[in-house]
């Protein structure tokens, strides 16, 4: 029978790179509940038009979608926002607010694969939605991102977080004298800015702002004002308002201690038309990847995807750039599977009349146990290689002839290699002490 | 804008069901984990041909399939097994054996809805491969369900684990005087009989076995043997090793502790042809719910998907069925999403002074804590009600004049309505000396 590969874009999840997947899921899950989230999830599939219904997205077009027998259009779900926002919307009446929501959803996309891209991945998703004063939400939103980040060993070393807002670069291009309907248009031309080299970007810059002199008032103050106290002196007045709420969510993040994994940088836009207020990225220090946070405030959006008029702030981390740069900093190199006990025989009679009672009372307890699936009375040796295999802390040798006569185990370390002997009810009533012993584990 | 539904048949998971699920694969992945079984994942859409390639099968008929832009043709996965056998394929020589997985795939089928069937669902898999001895796995699979049930609170008197042998039926069905063609169709035929009223069942008997001696030879084994040492005296000789390893798996149940839960029962029998030796199904007491589990031996199985020719022997359950019963025997009833602290003030200032390395010292200990979003001096009233919405353990307020002139806090245990108060230093320092306080539970 012919051999089926997989899918190009998807990932499998051997039991080694599962370890990783789950400890970065579960990171994701437990830095949620720890900043006051609770956990939604809805469809793998929606009907196509909760995709389609917002046009020009590039989204959109990345779409697999599929017909189901009663002829219905579906698509796999390549983001979990309309998602939120169906949802929200079907019990808008009964949610008691702000709504904090996370979500750790799988999603597809048809793009083509590359570093950093795949066409499946997952997506840690929060959302704040319903809180009308926009400072502590988006605060809160940035110092979970970071609260995850460093609780997985990251440091102000390794990321940085860049903060603008779009309200206030939305201010400043009126006040430059650039038209309300000219914004998107330069929102993409900036946010294009870091992935092009300066001539191709200088070069679109004049194609999309023709006008020299406002083009070099942009420029200036975009490659000069990345601190605060410049960029007041730059703008016009009518943008110290919203350069006063920047200054007020900086202040935020320094009393909540991640100062150090944060700064201005008036060149961060986002792509995206549906933002209005803060916004940020988060990148590692040396720029080598893909950004590996986004997120900001976006007032409009569920309204926009179906869902209620509601304010709104949040991210979206995935977890391929992510992986790329914990692997990179040495920050994967301990996760394994583990197993706490192996037991193992040199008579099969013995182990099925006292063994499997002390898998199973070990088991009750919570803890890991194996054994050889081989009925016979098989080598010490194989018995511990498969232990070893395993990554098995300690093993439980069970000895026909010491139970027989003593009631004695014998309680073996796996990584030093040292033994001690136990009589079975004294191992059986606090496995922890032969878990912590010195002898056994230095 | 129009208001898209979700897709018939599939689920939202807002929190509090969330917060079921989440609590039911946690504890599938806990037992798995301490059976000594490693997680692994493969995407969920796999080439369709993987799917079709064995063909009869009434899960091929369910495929959401789907093309992507290269014009390949994709499903959803309907199960994991393919996948598995793919996967166990590509590294047949570097994996060391037994192979002991489990999985908690997310499914898609394309079958009408009804109680305890949706189009998407989430199936606990585990599997043992390449074990060569069949007793000590498949008592280790049939343990394995059971400590997860247990582990959740079902007793004996809520399940009970059907046991019986493939490879014993065989015999017995060839002893009587079938014929081994006739074997797939006598399968499909006992597997139907608990689904179908009496009658039905005996026509459609009638139909599938004409010779009516033979037919009344085997139902009255099928309705007078559930006792292996009736069956004993009952069966031909050829059938006395099957039955004998029979006797060797259920008393390896009784020595893991798991006798109370297990019976034999020669009735079951499973209707798929891949089963090869043991077969179990689990079900509610009452009989009022579709099997809860389902599982055996398939030592030919992963051949047929194009996998390699290796022993396997596993199970999957189902997590639609399961919440049923869990929540017919009221063990949901305690599941909620939780908040350790919630931090109220009455002067938003003081808050952004005190009350913000609070929120951050307690989260970097893994504390959970919130607090309300409104950059306001708003009523404590209101804020408390935001703790009790999010089921708070422990408000902590901080008022201004308290903090200014003692340092000091007030902690409120949400649940008694006792407060106390505390040195701001002091109960940063031990937190959980307050959170066990007599004074505030009681």
């Amino acid at each position: 029978m012919s051999k089926i590969p997989s899918v190009k874009g998807t990932r499998d999840f051997y039991p080694d790179q599962m370890a990783v997947r789950n400890w970065i899921m579960d990171g994701w899950r437990a830095a949620s509940v720890r900043n006051g989230f609770v956990e939604y999830d809805g469809p793998i599939f929606e009907h196509l038009q909760l995709y389609t219904q917002k046009s020009g997205d590039e989204i959109a077009g990345q779409l697999f979608s599929l017909t189901d027998r009663g002829g219905r259009d579906l698509a796999i779900r390549p983001e979990i926002t309309p998602t939120l926002a169906r949802m929200v919307n079907q019990q808008i009446n009964s949610l008691p607010r702000p709504i904090k929501w996370f979500s750790l959803p799988r999603l597809c996309r048809a793009e083509r694969p590359q570093k950093g891209r795949l066409r499946e991945f997952f997506q840690w998703n929060i959302d704040i939605i319903g809180s009308n004063n926009s400072e502590y939400a988006d605060a809160d939103c940035i110092y979970t991102a970071v609260d995850y980040l460093r609780s997985v060993g990251l440091t102000p070393d390794d990321i940085i977080v860049k903060i603008s807002s779009r309200s206030m670069l939305a201010a400043l291009l009126l006040g430059l004298g650039f038209d309300r309907e000219q914004l998107d248009t330069i929102y993409v031309l900036l946010d294009k800015r870091p992935k092009l080299p300066e001539e191709t970007f200088m070069a679109l810059a004049e194609e999309k702002i023709p006008d020299n002199s406002l083009r070099k008032k942009l420029l200036d103050i975009l490659d000069n004002c990345n601190d605060i106290d410049i960029l007041v002196e730059k703008v016009p007045d009518s943008v110290q308002d919203n350069i006063e709420d920047l200054r007020v969510l900086l202040d935020l993040l320094t009393q909540l201690g991640i100062e150090p994994y944060c700064q201005f940088d008036i060149n961060i836009v986002r792509g995206l038309a549906y933002y209005t207020g803060t916004v940020f990225e988060i990148f590692d220090r040396q720029s080598q990847l893909r950004a590996i946070c986004g997120g900001g405030r976006y007032d409009n959006l569920l309204a926009g995807l179906g869902g209620p008029q509601i304010t709104a702030t949040g991210f979206g981390m995935g977890d391929v750039v992510l992986e790329i740069l914990l692997q990179e900093k040495n920050l994967l190199s301990t996760i394994k599977n583990e197993l706490d006990f192996f037991v193992v025989w040199d008579d099969y009679h013995t182990f099925e009349r006292v063994g499997l009672n002390i898998v199973n009372q070990l088991r009750l307890r919570k803890y890991s146990v194996a054994f050889d699936y081989r009925r016979t009375d098989d080598a010490l040796g194989k018995q511990l290689k498969q232990a070893s295999n395993q990554n098995t802390k300690f093993a439980i040798i069970i000895m026909k002839d010491e139970i027989k006569a003593n009631k004695t185990l014998i309680i073996k370390n796996m990584a030093t290699s040292n033994q001690k002997t136990a009589l079975l009810d004294d191992f059986l009533s606090k496995p922890d002490n032969y878990m912590s012993n010195n002898e056994l584990n230095t």
